[in-house]
């Protein structure tokens, strides 16, 4: 057991592209573990692009790294101390430790690992949080059924790759995009996808128009920007787009031609933003017109209207109708 | 009975903003109905912004009016001829009759209207499809619950009327969005909004967000642009963005700022796009657990990592991270 304890901080706040210079190295004492709490010796740390937010001091779902504060992150480790009857030590244990060779958490706060089972890093990966990423996503709102096809961007990361391997097993039809074509060769060749476009060759649009024949049901969106306006274009009648990141932003404020405030405040406030064309739900016409009628005889809707009269004036009036000149129907 | 049936055809595809010259009256004899059909002679005839998509020859939920047909549109009239026995000369129908003063339709794309329960024109309104849009947009998508702040743009017009009035009743705290102070009065002094902002003052995203103190649950969008991007910037975890239509946008292919494809798209489409944290499901963090171990274990998912070693490489590790030059976790 090291006497001491190597952490990394945050040196200063990026300015765009974080760069090695907003990290910084410090050693110190392995801190001891109060009442309840366990001290883990890490050994493998997982990196992952949330962290990028947690390096600006903006509004976000969660608060920022402070300036000087050791870098968030999840690892897992072995016990060496313990002051809780859960956790042994020689224990294997995942939990919210930081960029740090040790950590000391709540015993609550951390979760067993069995390395009998499967290797202890998959609790970084496949059964950590990008594997749950990927699953809840798809779960709870791609709902991807068999035969549809499904589009992830930055398919070789760690929530793409996770996500589109489950929507194969889950009887779809799965297109990568990814950065590289060595990448694009890892998504078809290993990992089973069945198609993989390299969004940074000069012909990506017409790749991925020729990748998508029967256009996309369900697009997991990780990266916002050109790519899912690509995918924008190509959605299906019904069509899910799940907002998981938005990492082609992170570190521009409002580049051209990208929705400004989309997807990274759907992702931050959860936020559902659904279409819809009245013409899909004739069978509750009846239901509609019961309680609008109910209102209307007891005064509480008030018809607005402007009217026009004459047939000839309907182009004058549809003209004043687009210019906002009108109230009402 | 007028021996002669006038009508308005599509001139010309407008360039930008419709304009009076794109629309031709033409007369002629008035159509006899054949097996089945009734013949209705129009009173009143709903003019609404849907319509402007069908001016334009591009791909959409319908199909554009062809050059020298008639205009499309919904009206309200007298059965004057009937040759089915669902209708008879003197009762009301409403149907899709175009811009014209006589139109034939089968008995089957008419419904026939009580003039002695509600004026006729409720039904090219609050018991028409703006009526219904409005309510179908709210009780489908929107699901406000009592206490919750809804918004809705274009709030003087045909759906955004309804839209604010329904939301009241439902026991929202409602803001509506116009583009005049006349319109604003008319929210809060006649249909009962709580709060009305006009958007074309100078000081408009101060009022908007001095009008939305508990931010915003529910948003009903009608225009897209510079009013959705306000609102984006507002809304609540969990909050609900209904896509209605993107009047803001019918004559501009891609403004600066706004949102490429976004709303327009995901109104034809009908598309779903929802932002997700995986913090937020706990509760499903064994249920993945137990899926995702199993497939595992049988060689079906396959855990993809980039490793990087020693601490010290972290910082350098991370900036390849987000420049895309990993892959897996």
């Amino acid at each position: 057991m090291s006497d001491q304890m190597k952490r990394i901080v945050l040196a200063s706040r990026p300015d765009g592209a974080p760069t090695a210079d907003n990290f910084r190295l410090e050693e110190g004492p392995v801190p001891t573990p109060g009442d309840g709490e366990v001290l883990v010796r890490v050994k493998y740390m997982s990196l992952d692009p949330y962290m990028r937010g947690r390096m600006d001091d903006a509004k976000s779902y969660a608060a920022p790294v402070p300036v000087g504060g050791t870098m968030e992150g999840g690892s897992v480790g072995e016990v060496i101390a313990s002051n809780s009857p859960d956790f042994k030590p020689g224990d294997h244990a995942f939990g919210m430790l930081g960029w740090a060779t040790h950590g000391v958490l709540p015993a609550n706060q951390l979760r067993k690992v069995d390395p009998d089972q499967v290797s202890i890093t998959t609790s970084l990966g496949v059964l950590g949080m990008p594997g749950f990423t990927g699953w809840q996503g798809l779960m709870e709102y791609g709902r991807p059924k068999e035969g549809e096809t499904l589009v992830v961007a930055a398919a070789t990361g760690p929530v793409g790759s996770m996500v589109g391997q489950i929507a194969k097993l889950k009887g779809c039809r799965v297109v990568g995009v990814a950065g590289s074509d060595e990448k694009c060769q890892i998504l078809t060749k290993e990992l089973g996808f069945d198609v993989a476009v390299n969004y940074k060759n000069s012909d990506f649009r017409a790749a991925f128009k020729a990748a998508t024949p029967d256009r996309i049901d369900v697009y997991f969106d990780n990266t916002g920007g050109d790519i899912l306006g690509s995918a924008l274009f190509r959605m299906n009648a019904h069509g899910r787009i799940v907002c998981c990141g938005a990492v082609s932003q992170y570190d521009t404020s409002n580049p051209a031609g990208s929705p400004r405030g989309i997807p990274g405040l759907l992702v931050n406030n959860r936020v559902k933003m659904e279409g819809f064309l009245v013409f899909d739900f004739a069978q509750r016409y009846e239901e509609a017109r019961t309680e609008l009628l109910t209102w209307i005889k007891s005064g509480q809707l008030v018809p607005r209207m402007t009217e026009f009269h004459g047939l000839e004036s309907a182009g004058e009036a549809f003209v004043e109708l687009l210019a906002g000149g009108t109230v009402g129907t």
